[in-house]
């Protein structure tokens, strides 16, 4: 924990770096998995098991008996629980759905937008120590609302060639169409390329090791699109007086949890909230499990005293959280001066926890600053917004003076001259 | 021009591929160019200029009285055709200006999306042989609507060390904060890295040669976003039995004068119509100006002869257009059936023209098949949305059993014990 007390604005700039991240250049061994993977497809990926997970499989694709009998390999506790979050997300993510507004600019000219779904789309689950059926159903749930025809899912198998039932159940319940068993990069140049099982897909979602990462930035080359760059996850409370320490430690540990590499930072107006926050973070340690990597990522955690909320706010914004709770008692007028942040969690009951899983919003969020520039994912990542215009000949008469001097002006001859033809003829004719 | 009558459709794969670009490796000189602005600021941009465009200049920043002088450099008919470009577009990007609406997903548990504009971008415009200001009209209006607070443009000086004064006027007339001359990757570098003029932006903008493209991607390597990959412009009409061969011409003639690398397909179910369009074409390409890039451009189109609409929308929805023109008697029945483009033209006087300048959609565009996962320029590119939840005590308690159910199955502890300690905390306050 690194503590500061009243620091001065000039220091901000300091504190507001994130970890520097070692990510080693990786083009070189990642192309290389890409042209295994292009030149013997399935092998290859089997090969690839083999080698890095210690699995002899048959087939990469979990078959149709694997995801019905995962129903029964977990609790109706659970089941009922994925149920509830499922509905709640797609509570929130129908509500993205826009209608068409039709919109005459000038008489005769209507323009407007349509949205389609990106045909294929193909989802990357990490495998290690968490079973992240979460993650399948942020991306999964927005995937089939917006009508992607193929949602394909990528995740590595266990020792026992195995998949979690728990990432199975979630994936047959949000019509995921197939899943394979596959990770790292030879999933994702899997996903890009297209295997003799696996089709290529036009998008990429989904979180992962540096090897994915580097892997879902190289897909780019074959003209696939990925949900947003990636960095370690991290949390920003801002708590007054009224803020309870208890909730304010666990949150932070919360984000701790994730990974030694997650980043956590606590601002505070209150020295009490302050010190007491301080002291519940190192107890609740105490009784974590994955204590290991909460106490590593809360070295490089920033607990910053200051002078008002404006201030904290005005900190937020320079370090762009991917969460940021407000702990305040008036959350709402501080609402506005909100610029930049990935999700918002508002009050002493919105704990990240509920975001992560089941109120609704999507976990899938911008990190490492990126709340500055992108959007967390919606229903707006599955599709493409298509503009659509209709110029009556009435409608060409009236703005077609303004296309022609504005193309000649450009230089741009047969620009104009497909107005000047098109208002000719119509002379021509009357 | 490649003509083809009713080809297999074992031989789409072929004529549905771009013309391959052949990018250079330029990451070694970009990021040299990258190393000298960020050591030299202005002084680099400034050498640059000297020793690329062969201008002397003391200032990189275009000063007020220059701007203000171009207003009296253009034509009052060039200003007025402008001044209704934007009103066009205005209108329609207003439209695209979301409410917020709140959501209760869960008794208690409320969501909802804010829509926050992205602080600074950045514009570049190309120099060379046309003067792109329905590009500056495209990007600055929507940044200004938006509500950015920085919204620079770069662009190269020509031999004479002057900026066209239709970009000047058009650029203040929209809301450009600051202007600045300096063109290819130094001004991608200068606006990602920020020098003692020019203020570095979160977002870049805009077309350019191979240098800029590379930049652009090499920028990203600074966390700054661009607006999407690039590619060279093309056009995809689809013309049935009512469509008049000289509209037909004159559009894709209008497209293949963008550059030699431009592409340009026409898609017939009419005999007559498709060879009366291609004798057009060879009639109007005679008439042109910048008919040598057109000439070049034409080389590689296709016009293909095919048996019916349905079969000519499969075909453009593999080619993916950037631009689709239906030039059909009832383009409204086959609306549905177009699933990837950037924006579709429909009906014989919706010249591609129209949208390029004046109708008031936006003219930046997916190319190069990128309408399969990309869309085009539109307000949300100058925003970020922020998700926001607030739980109430009451809506903690339904929901938390579930994160806590989750959690666990999980093995995220902290993120549980964020609930339990909420939940238990409550009952002892009973």
């Amino acid at each position: 924990m690194k503590i500061n007390t009243y620091p001065q604005r000039e220091s901000w700039s300091e504190l507001i770096k994130r970890p520097v991240l070692r990510r080693e250049k990786l083009t070189k061994l990642i192309a290389e998995i890409f042209k295994e993977v292009e030149q013997n497809g399935d092998q290859a990926l089997l090969d690839f098991n083999k080698k890095f997970d210690g699995t002899e499989l048959k087939n990469i694709k979990v078959s149709e008996e694997e995801i019905e009998n995962a129903e029964s390999l977990i609790s109706n506790e659970l089941k009922e629980a994925i149920q509830k979050a499922k509905e709640n997300i797609t509570k929130f993510h129908t509500s993205q759905i826009t209608e068409i507004e039709k919109i005459e600019t000038t008489k005769g000219v209507v323009c407007w937008r349509e949205n389609r779904a990106i045909e294929k789309i193909g989802i990357y689950i990490p495998g290690g120590t968490a079973p992240l059926f979460s993650t399948v159903l942020m991306l999964a749930i927005p995937a089939q609302l917006a009508g992607c025809k193929e949602i394909i899912l990528c995740t590595p198998p266990d020792k026992t060639g195995n998949i979690n039932p728990a990432i199975l159940y979630t994936a047959k319940l949000c019509g995921v169409t197939k899943i394979f068993k596959t990770g790292g990069a030879q999933a994702v140049a899997a996903m890009t390329l297209g295997t003799e099982s696996i089709p290529n897909v036009y998008k990429i979602f989904g979180p992962g090791n540096q090897y994915v990462v580097a892997a879902k930035e190289f897909a780019q080359n074959y003209n696939v699109a990925i949900d947003m760059p990636a960095g370690p996850s991290e949390v920003l409370v801002i708590a007054d007086q009224q803020a309870i320490p208890e909730f304010c430690a666990a949150d932070l540990l919360s984000q701790a949890e994730h990974g030694s590499d997650s980043q956590v930072i606590f601002l505070s107006t209150d020295e009490e909230v302050f010190n007491q926050t301080i002291k519940e973070t190192k107890k609740q340690l105490q009784e974590l499990p994955r204590s290991e990597f909460t106490k590593e990522a809360l070295k490089n955690s920033h607990f910053i005293l200051l002078n008002t909320i404006d201030e904290a706010l005005e900190f937020s914004n320079l370090y762009a959280p991917e969460h940021l709770i407000l702990a305040l008692e008036d959350f709402e007028k501080h609402i506005p001066e909100i610029q930049n942040a990935g999700s918002v969690f508002l009050g002493n009951y919105s704990c990240e926890s509920a975001g992560d899983y089941a109120s609704g919003t999507n976990h899938t969020l911008p990190t490492n600053g990126f709340a500055k520039n992108y959007s967390g994912v919606s229903l707006d990542s599955f599709v493409k917004k298509i503009t659509f215009q209709n110029l009556s000949q009435k409608g060409l008469q009236n703005l077609g003076k303004t296309i022609e001097i504005m193309a000649e002006a450009e230089g741009l001859f047969a620009h104009k001259n497909a107005v000047s033809i098109r208002l000719k003829q119509e002379n021509e004719r009357v």
